[in-house]
């Protein structure tokens, strides 16, 4: 059934325009003033609204299983409150254990995502090493649509990668044409913070972020970061939340490195006071990783975002409502890490980024969705309002206000960490594959309805990467009778 | 008369693609991949070619009185040549002398370009302050199409701008939406240098970059950028051409400024060792300001461009013939600045840009085209190849090359810096406002067939500079019976 | 008469050990464990106590004419109030009007100073430009014991070099082996953000940090310091308030630029909150250029004393009482501009800086004594505890505490700025050449007994400089037959 | 014996002045202008000369066994090779194997010291982590004046620490006021490119630079530092050779932080291209690691030398001879790693670094000796000409000059890196422990004369350190009833 959305102002992030959407059999199939709508088109009136690409999250952990519980939201749940706040798709994660096969946690991971309700496609973490990874890796570039590959630099014990791995798999990701991505922490040091802080009395989720200062972000960031340029493999840090890693990407950026940085929509807005806060529950709601920061990093990650440096954002939707998060009631290396987000993270970033002034509303669209859909090659399927492009399309109005709460969002979780925010600038609808699902607070959301999609390798500049890498590359001196 | 590309790929800002363009009455009026010629269609085959937005120049001189004698390349002459090297479209500025009202400048100008053969645009300079210039910078920009004002901070005892001229001048292209730009050196500086080192003995070139440390632009970008950020207003810094500029704009935009830098096609590729040539003649010739410098500022300003910290690459294309440059034979202060280069630059950008990795193709197309456009906002009009598109297009061949020489080349004057070097990457065909212009070798320029092109004021950035001021604005403290 | 000192602990910058202090005729005569005191010598127990260099305030205003009134605080009374808190020594500002010769403010000046109780000197402000100033210049330094010269970049209509006096005055300086000084802040901006601030309706003191922002400051500390580079001059930047002029002498330091940077006592330790206090009288009392900033700065700024960016601390001690203050009270820009500190610079750093564990008692007595000495090439007479010195001393008791207060302070002001503040380190002796002036709360001053100190030209540093100029100094391209 | 050094300039760390210098026992016992010469004094004519602390080299290794050799130079030839360069004593390592007990090694390396002719002490490696490594830590730093322990983060399958060994170590340094040093490059990237290179046919000491690149050490300095500031200990970073080294430590230094930087002679002189040499023996002659670097490194160094970013100079001086460089001959990887320098490092840096401007004769004093007494906590009995230190002097002639030369040196090893430099600026007299052992060409070294100096722990930069960490410590938060 063919939609049409009608008089509203497109914004792509090149510039925005005024033009009707027209959307038939999942794509956007007409695109421009005065357009006629098909016989038993639905519509949608975008009169004094914007029309945007659908938001993308390219990091969420849906059903996740991790540290003895499974996050409280699946993949229906998930990707449905996405849609009601205008993000139309997700990027979740594969996370095979230590030894584990690729290929079979991948296919676990793809069975739980069939009752998505929006698309989805998913990175592959690298917990271990051996020649099967090594295998493995070539398949699902091949025959599965993976083109980036996750490192966890903490989590000691449990899914942390060393140097060795890193180096090996980096390595891997450049032949495949994959993009790497890591979590940058040192979990040698957190490791050694927990048990100190511990020690010390301090069992109380104020411990989280007392063991995990921007110092050890800042320092895997770095790390990571140059083990790529060494390598010449493109690299993306996820979830950067302070003054340190920014500096350690935008550091590699100025030289010309091929190198991403993401921010989540909480780091940007949430300070650290909150795991100082009276009522356990609050605070160790809070409690995820890498921390909320001090004020003074909030301050630097908006300017990176304005300036570029950090290309995406992201929520980290892991969901673990107060029972799950008691786990640690004694001990805060017990609690649970995680925080909900995905269905407000376009509202707030609306909010805080374009009614302040910060960015444009073109700027909004490359950071929340055509950044990432060009980084993971999935442009310009997603991330564009234009004719040929998925129909994944987020109709906003810039003067409807609404005030977040967990009593009313769509989240599975029991708190919101924006709770009590009022935003101005509302997803009013939003289209996924053509279909309108959420329509003036009215969730329609299918399950089912989402697909996986498929991101090819080498995106557009791995190219320039390979060629530069081959301009470089030094010959051998040729030493006639070497020192006899 | 219609024409049609076929076989080639697009490549925009944003991606390339398979598709045939087909222009009729100077616009774009159709994209995809095969496409129909009309009957009597004149037919360009792009097979295993890029077709490509037509460059946009955005600085040049052409025909300037200036040091006592006038610039070589006219308005037919100039535009034409770059015809010939895939630019289809000049920025070139109006200079009042001081005193000289600002409308009375730029009619002169608009009559020395009416006989172009490609589009053109001014900027237009403020070389002095009273009444009448506040008046005409809005008369200007309501009725005229201008919406940047250049500032030069060099030039004593000439055009130069004292801090107070730019601080009147500045705010008043906040109050008209209009961008500011500046030629950044120390003017009170390269005085005094000149004055010293000429009395020290050194009366030829290689006097002129002594007397312009890098120094002394570093010094002058920051002061303007740090005035346009107090005040309010977006900046763009032309030809930066050392490490020092660039830091300064990079401190700025790396706190969200809206600052934006142009590089030159000569700063990136020569450098400092031609001023001490034996041969005068050569030496001179490549006297312009700022100079060229040494090979780790070229590095720097490569980076810088990779980076997005420079958005734009240009030429100053400034032509004087060595009769002109002998009038400095015996004091290296009266040698005509400038050197010429609007027929190479996307040539020598893609051989060392694109060739060696530095660059993906799409990367090229907003260095040369689409940035100039967004900045300077005549966005989606220039810079893209898209229906509803001036048809300005240069079909880009990757595979042929060329060498560079005066001898071969179609720019009025008698020296050429990039002389003897051989690019692989040519442009094989032009198109300008919808006519094939260049083709294979055959110059088809039509004096006169160039259009002036207007440019709004209040670009889209305006809108956020606007927003984040008003959100920024203090209020007065209310104070009951205050100090009685 | 002679003083021992029995039973401290000697600190200096290069280290801290236990001895005895002999003093006699004005100079440190014996240093030593066990020292025996000569018949009839004062004794003062410094048991458990350090034993510093006296303090040197290099930036202090006593009676200086401003802004329509006079300063309250005259030589006497200020270097009284030093003298309790451990300063021994100030360097204070002669500034001439324009057009007044600077033989004869100088000469004001010296007679003024006759009654200080402690050792002074003075920099020299250049405010104007001619043949006169570039003479007298000279016999300052040649015949006055001069060294420095001061130039304010800001008060325009009043006592603000322009880029052109700067360029002079530097260059003259460079001739004479003296140091420049400048007060950083770009007086154009100033002024214009003052009319607008006015205008816009606010006219209480919060006005006064809204007209001089940090960027106004940083600006005109880089263009200071760059154009010292050119000219190869070394450069001393009064009173950094703020990251932007730090940042700028960072680079420069970075670079090996012999570029000096200062910090004010209150702009470590004072925010801009003030400036909005609901009591008029509390908020014009902080009225000083460059203002008091956001909390950022003053950690930015302790980060650059510890890592040596900046190497003095001063006061720019400058008293106006109430009365003149209200001279503003319908407008900002007409309260005269001032602070006190002399008396508490000591102590404020102890407590902030040693109790931190930000500084090493060492570390303190460089930033508060021996750097100055070294920069203003007093040294070893001053800055240093060892035999021939010049006996200017503090006993410090880093155990007993105090609360700083108008109430008892010996400044001739109405306000302090630490009003309420507790500091634990009191100095509870001083001698200054060799006499007990400050004993236990007991002030002995004496009126008339400080000297002028001469300062001369050339300090180490220079010849480093110089050397570098001369093998910098490029030569002439001897060109056979040039151009012909 | 006494020895009375007449009539030249003392040039300490804060000063220079006219002075004698009277030694005794061992011990300067009289310094000023014209002191009378004890009976039987030995008399050294300085007229014209300066009066230096002898020069400290805080990093060698001689006779050390590595890479299946023994490096040439003994203690007792190293040490008299030192003294006739103006360096009167070396900080060796101690660098057990893998398993072996610490203090088995240090106390096999105590025995190879008895010969030597100057005074020394050792730093000891960590190279591995048992209980009794913690143990051998505390005993070493009570019993054996060790109070500095090294780390090398490269040499995998070999003496390279992982991060977990670093934390346990720089976790228990700290507990015992011990400072942490690092060679700082990673080990699992150096390993990889290792192969990598040698797979691609690159086999010959071409290959070295290219498998250590410059980022791999930058990665690894930022990992220690960060390491070292999160467990608040004090962190000496060993042979900085490149940008990105010197730039991390920067970086912490400019945040305050307690970190210090060496950098090696040779490292500021000599750039990569000696690796490409024709001549198999002298780029095998180049092998240490980290390699040396392109010029812009060198200038970027002296750059940091001269801001105090880097604070001592040093050479580890390892030698091995064209014999036993030819274990690699096949295969770069095999080449034993080592250059020396002992000798001449004192002469190198006065011609580059005093002759250039870009140091003072003090800021040479500082960065040749001084610096490394008070980092290594053992001033100032070394590192001052004063009066109770110990008579370890230079007394360098500023007008002399020499070339140097393997020919004439008096370094046991076939090659010299400086091979033909002639400087201007040299050692004349050396005197060690109070005896003239080295007199205008005849090196009167004794074998068996030089003592091990040892080093206290809690150098005075740990108090501040401590101070600091207390004031900063969080508590934990207080909750009533959490979370019921």
């Amino acid at each position: 059934m063919a939609l049409l959305i009608k008089g509203g102002t497109v914004v792509n992030a090149d510039r925005s325009f005024r033009a009707d959407v027209l959307c038939e059999d999942g794509k956007i199939v007409g695109l421009g003033e005065g357009l006629e709508a098909p016989a038993g088109a639905e519509l949608v009136d975008a009169g004094g609204q914007y029309v945007l690409p659908g938001g993308i999250d390219p990091h969420t952990h849906m059903q996740l299983p991790f540290m003895g519980t499974v996050a409280s939201e699946d993949f229906y749940s998930g990707t449905a409150a996405g849609l009601a706040g205008g993000t139309t798709m997700i990027i979740d994660f594969v996370i095979p254990d230590p030894q584990e096969p690729l290929l079979d946690a991948y296919h676990k991971w793809r069975g739980w995502a069939e009752k998505a309700a929006a698309d989805y496609s998913f990175h592959v973490a690298v917990t271990w090493w051996d020649d099967s990874v090594h295998r493995d890796m070539e398949t699902l570039t091949r025959e599965h649509g993976v083109n980036s590959f996750k490192h966890f630099m903490a989590y000691k014990n449990a899914i942390m990668c060393d140097d060795e791995v890193l180096v090996n798999s980096f390595s891997r990701a450049r032949e495949l044409g994959a993009i790497c991505t890591v979590h940058a922490e040192n979990g040698e040091l957190v490791y050694r913070l927990q048990k100190e802080i511990f020690e010390r009395g301090i069992t109380g989720p104020e411990g989280h972020p007392l063991s995990r200062p921007p110092e050890c972000e800042g320092e895997a960031a770095n790390r990571a970061i140059r083990i790529a340029e060494v390598l010449g493999v493109p690299l993306y840090v996820v979830h950067n939340s302070c003054k340190q890693s920014l500096e350690a990407i935008t550091r590699a950026r100025l030289e010309g490195q091929r190198v991403f940085g993401e921010v989540l929509a909480g780091h940007l807005l949430i300070d650290d006071s909150v795991y100082r806060h009276p009522d356990w529950r609050v605070a160790a709601a809070h409690v995820m990783s890498p921390p909320f920061r001090s004020k003074e990093h909030q301050e630097a990650l908006w300017q990176g975002l304005q300036a570029g440096m950090l290309q995406t954002t992201a929520t980290d939707h892991c969901c673990f409502c107060d029972p799950q998060k008691r786990a640690g009631i004694d001990d805060f290396r017990k609690i649970p890490n995680g925080t909900a987000g995905v269905e407000d993270r376009m509202a707030v970033l609306w909010h805080h980024g374009v009614n302040s002034g910060r960015l444009t509303p073109s700027e909004f669209v490359r950071v929340t969705s055509t950044n990432a859909a060009q980084i993971f090659n999935i442009y310009p399927r997603k991330g564009v309002v234009q004719v040929g492009s998925d129909a994944d399309i987020a109709v906003w109005d810039p003067e409807a206000s609404r005030t977040i709460s967990a009593r009313t969002h769509h989240q599975n979780i029991d708190y919101n960490i924006f709770e009590g925010m009022t935003v101005r600038g509302v997803c009013s609808h939003t289209v996924s594959r053509g279909r309108l699902v959420w329509a003036d607070g009215e969730l329609r959301a299918e399950k089912g309805a989402g697909r996986h999609v498929d991101r090819p390798v080498f995106a557009s500049y791995y190219d320039a990467l390979k060629t530069r890498a081959e301009v470089l590359t030094p010959q051998p001196v040729v030493r006639a009778k070497a020192a006899e």
